[in-house]
């Protein structure tokens, strides 16, 4: 839907970063102003809900620069620009968590900060996880420590915001209410 | 917690903007490594659930520049730094939608953007609304549409992904498990 639409009449690039991009586009608005929009590019990210063979969801702790704290999430990894999320999912998966999934089936996507950044998040659902012998290293800059909750202890960090990641947090609830998470 | 905390070593601001500011910073690894972190530093956020007296929940729909679609969220807004929340989330409500609430409840707290991004969205549930008879104009770069839907509308949205912001899914689903939504 282009409702309001905003045109677009100069875009200024203010950085290219490894993650993200900043621009600066100037839009002429539905009554004929002129505005500015300070602007996000993000490749999207994957995140993956595993379930082990004793119904417990596996979730992540990691450091989180710009909050300054380490936090819970589920497993999840940054697209490559053109890479099959399926590809993605199933390598952060296995790095992070030294679990292999036999395949992921797509749940839902969603934006993450649609007012100022254009991340998309794709929800995949593991199946049949196992344990890996070797797993593969991650990526050198990355600690992560391993969480395996039941989906009662998971409501419970979520209401008591132990859990305070927004696609965490929905990806919990929203394959409770699917019927997938019990 | 500090868990694999990243220690700052340098930091370089790259941008300040408006809404967000951007900056790369060099940090030191638990391994004693050096990597870059980039990242966006934003005010926070404040977003509303707003039911009407006939039991539907209050939407707005309007141009998201970074998606460059127009998609539909719970309405929310941007904190000025230092500004109580509450302040931002009445007067946003009633710059958007056209209702006054008597209170707002504060019902959870989420990061959008771990990863990349500080943004912390504090979700409230507006208590009485009532429809003003000569509402505040809102910023003059805003345009939205109200919309209005009932409790079991708005998940058949979650689920058709035609409500696919995080913020607003996430927090319909939160006020279900909670039974404040019905």
């Amino acid at each position: 839907m282009k409702k309001f639409e905003e045109k677009t009449t100069e875009t200024e690039v203010i950085f290219e970063g490894k993650i993200v991009n900043l621009q600066v586009d100037t839009v002429e608005l539905p009554n004929g102003k002129h505005s500015k929009r300070e602007l996000i590019k993000h490749p999207g990210a994957v995140a993956i809900v595993a379930i082990t063979e004793e119904n417990k969801i596996v979730l992540v702790e990691q450091f989180r620069k710009p909050l300054e704290k380490s936090i819970i999430e589920i497993p999840a990894g940054k697209l490559e620009y053109g890479e099959d999320p399926v590809d993605t999912g199933l390598r952060e998966l296995q790095e992070e968590t030294g679990y292999e999934a036999e395949r992921l089936i797509p749940i839902t996507s969603f934006y993450t900060s649609p007012g100022f950044a254009d991340e998309l998040i794709h929800i995949y659902l593991a199946e049949n996880i196992t344990k890996m012998e070797n797993p593969p290293p991650g990526d050198e800059d990355e600690f992560v420590e391993i969480i395996e909750v039941g989906l009662a202890e998971a409501k419970a960090f979520v209401e008591e915001q132990r859990i305070c990641d927004a696609k965490t947090n929905y990806a919990i609830l929203y394959l409770e209410m699917m019927g997938i998470l019990k």
